[in-house]
């Protein structure tokens, strides 16, 4: 740049353009900016318009610090804070109505466990006569915040004849049909309403907890996990199973989403089956995922809505706990499924809690002879690895991140850590590796406080391409995509409606379809994206 | 990379090793890390082990998630973590105290106002008898929580016969002189050391507020904005204004600090003289200054010490709500003071918070005039430029490093935002544009949660230069150095020993010291930086 002594206001501002525009080069939105059409133009005017109303209106924004109380007792509210103490606001703002509509393209970021409300699984759960629950000793108001529920569906040989958990009677660690423990949970407790309100604490994290008792990643990740041991039982069981990923699917739908690419754990060789028993292999979660996919689609194609969804597979997943000898059971078995269900398995990863969890590089003998394996048997079954979901600068998780670029992954889940890594965001930009990025869940696992200080606009600004996921919604609360996308539109002033739409056409783009696949899902999301924003154009969002 | 299948294990941590070397090239201390004596090897590793060690014994990190109780009460504790909450305990630390022993380099980044420990602050104003106190209403148990002091020097015709505070027979606003007003501080509100609490309060922030009431940057902001309100009167009054940079000096040498480049607010056009009248102009504070640090160089100099100190320069700042015209009258008292002192005033800036007040856009006209006239005078005064200090992405505080760095700043302020711009990392990459890295102010003022969440690593990475600084340590605590060193130090595995060495050799080198003294300090720099290094190996730093 040339000096400035002599210039002129006009030619200062030329510049300063100029040198905004070389920064944003990089942006995967910046191509499409350069020519709106006056529809795009109007409906990100709409956006931005209400965005800046309610900064002020809801989330107090702008407020000079004068007007600040050195004794404040007012609420620390501010747009793209605290998502566990801000949902509620959220959920009343005109910005939240309408990204309920737009249609979010594909959610690639979900661990099944988590993703159906807790209160529409525990209603799954009451109506199966096999389910049983059970506490390590009898409920009382003393105990109820501390004890867990743990579940379990039985053979009927072992149904018991205990009806509750908080009357005199019960022992502690007797199983008891669920239904009953229901309806005769104590009225001191709260009754049937307190014995939901006790599975929900244990299914989904408070804000107390995020942001108070486990206010750091490792403690939270405690919690976090506790909630997976006491889902397993009711998410793994064959009857409820099936109707389990049609409540996924559907409540997916809803939210605008029309592709969904879910982690399944098959770390059990089995689940348990109707009759109670534990014997039901992982090819027939499969048979079911597949049927229950084709149901909803055929329903929708019944009812003229076919654009709105087109498809699943499954990322096979194990847990990073395993041994490398282990890993290799995994790996077969994850190979002969995809063989079968060519069409239903879309990747393979390892999951769980990076920071305490082995690295991939404790892995790397199993994992590359499971390349050579894929080779041998012209199996197309690529590493959509989990890493750099930590806050570490150099650590184990962050190291994975090596690890998952040289062993080819295509995508990568999460890469809080990525940013850091100058030669690996350059990597993924050359080879057109997406990366993962689960706002609220990122924020709720204290890996950032707030989205404000979230390394999202890093990532983007250098041109990584990137998808927004809501990983275990049910645990946080993050129902759908439209939370995650609210998150991230009011934390930004570059980031406006059309740079979420990129990130939508960005996932559909960065799925695991074949081409034939992802040009008919992003054929009917263009069209569904122009039917939304002429909506917003026409409506304001009204 | 070349495909996987068939490479042996050598050969991927070959590849492996090579991936992580190309994705650090750009580090600062890159270079120095491919060739090391075996001093720096083994102080090094010293260092690296007692980090491994305390991380658990006294951070209690690396706990496995199933170690804690999902409804465990024990602090949240881990390395790095909010500041305000571990001080004590980090100074308990055996890496504490090493880092503590250690040659800092400069300090280029610090508000005078706020650089001299708050209780040596209220033993210099005790000592004068022009000193005055006074509060809006009688201090009782209900408001001194709500309450702020404030001070001001009168002359003697106007010194009030009024003795105490808390006393019935004060209505509330009369001046008070200050060494009576503690004298008789009601024993019931804890006598002396009550009125000295309740005056650090007013001067300090406290965890209660930075974490819990205050917990957003704006709030925060209202909180420390306030604080200077209250010391002002304090500092800026001749007969103390000597004593604290003298202080400043002295306590920054005892901390390895042998070069400081502070910000000078000159707001106010005169400070109050020793007979109580605001009548001590710009040029008279500078006379003071140079003379303090002659005199404290001198005083080195005889106890054999000239190494530990080179000297002092003044970067001249005013504050971002003043009008563009009003603008024009500090840049013509900056050129002629720099014009008197040319050895003393090192640059310009315009401080204060960014997220509320005016951007450098709106100065433009006043600041490239500015430009013009040092040109027509000859005279050598850059700006150095606070920029970027705000969790906003395309805010005005953002868009403000565009404008610092077309206006030609020689280093920024802060930067907190500057990993968001990959040109703008760029070009200070190029033109050597260091980043005054403020980490415990950024987490106090709610710009990070934690250490581990700074995005220090990632400008570092991108090659950026970078300098560790304190910012505002009278209201913060950390005063010296050796916390944010020490803060920046437990968060990384990456970074060690020696790249804290490499900011400190940089913050010599990206001062405003002319090339000779430069030399001169380096020179000084590298003699201790090798006794260091030994007395680590010899040692273990106990």
């Amino acid at each position: 740049m040339a000096s400035l002594e002599g210039i002129d206001m006009d030619e200062y501002a030329r510049r300063r353009e100029q040198l905004i525009q070389e920064d944003r080069t990089l942006r995967i939105d910046s191509a499409k900016l350069r020519s709106l059409t006056d529809i795009e133009i109007n409906a990100e005017a709409v956006v931005r318009a209400i965005r800046t109303e309610e900064a002020v209106s809801v989330w107090g924004a702008g407020k000079s610090i004068v007007e600040y109380d050195p004794v404040d007792n007012a609420p620390n509210v501010f747009p793209g804070m605290a998502f566990l103490t801000a949902r509620e606001t959220v959920t009343k703002t005109r910005l939240f109505r309408i990204l309920s509509k737009m249609p979010k393209g594909a959610l690639l970021h979900a661990h099944l466990d988590a993703m159906v409300n807790v209160n529409v699984l525990l209603r799954l759960a009451i109506a199966q006569p096999f389910m049983h629950v059970r506490a390590p000793a009898r409920l009382t108001a003393n105990n109820i915040k501390a004890v867990l529920p743990e579940f379990k569906a039985l053979p009927q040989a072992a149904f018991s004849d205990l009806s509750s958990l908080t009357d005199e009677t019960y022992r502690g660690s007797e199983w008891v049909p669920l239904h009953r423990a229901r309806d005769t949970f104590s009225e001191s407790l709260g009754g049937p309403n307190g014995f939901d309100e006790w599975v929900t604490r244990a299914l989904t994290i408070d804000p107390s907890e995020a942001y108070g008792t486990h206010d750091t990643p490792t403690k939270i990740w405690a919690k976090f996990t506790s909630t997976f041991l006491v889902s397993h039982s009711l998410v793994y069981f064959a009857p409820i199973w099936g109707q389990y990923i049609r409540q996924f699917l559907l409540s997916s739908i809803e939210d605008g989403i029309s592709y969904v690419e879910p982690r399944i754990n098959f770390l059990f060789k089995y689940m348990t089956g109707a009759d109670g028993i534990e014997n039901v292999p992982h090819r027939e979660w499969l048979v079911t995922f597949d049927r229950v996919v084709n149901e909803v689609k055929a329903e929708l194609e019944k009812q003229g809505r076919q654009e709105e969804f087109v498809g699943a597979k499954i990322i096979y997943s194990t847990i990073r706990f395993i041994t490398p000898e282990e890993l290799e059971w995994y790996t077969e078995d994850a190979l002969a499924l995809k063989q079968e269900f060519p069409h239903l398995i879309a990747g393979f990863d390892l999951v769980g809690h990076e920071d305490s969890l082995k690295p991939l590089i404790d892995y790397i003998e199993p994992l590359t002879r499971f390349m050579r394996r894929r080779e041998e048997l012209g199996v197309d079954l690529p590493f959509i690895f989990h890493a750099g979901e930590t806050l570490g600068d150099g650590n184990a998780p962050d190291m994975n991140l090596y690890d998952a670029i040289l062993l080819g992954t295509k995508r990568i889940g999460h890469g809080s850590s990525l940013v850091k890594h100058p030669k690996l965001m350059e990597i993924c930009r050359e080879r057109g590796i997406a990366v993962e990025v689960c706002p609220i869940s990122n924020e709720i696992l204290r890996l950032t406080s707030s989205m404000p200080a979230h390394p999202l606009p890093v990532l983007v600004n250098h041109g990584v391409h990137v998808s927004l996921c809501s990983d275990d919604p049910a645990v946080f609360g993050n129902m759908g995509l439209t939370f995650d996308f609210f998150q991230v539109l009011v934390a930004s002033e570059v980031t406006g409606l059309l740079t979420l739409g990129e990130f939508a056409r960005d996932s559909i783009k960065h799925s695991m379809m074949d081409d034939e696949e992802k040009a008919r899902a992003l054929g009917f999301w263009e069209k569904r994206w122009l039917d939304f924003l002429q909506w917003v154009e026409r409506t304001g969002g009204e």
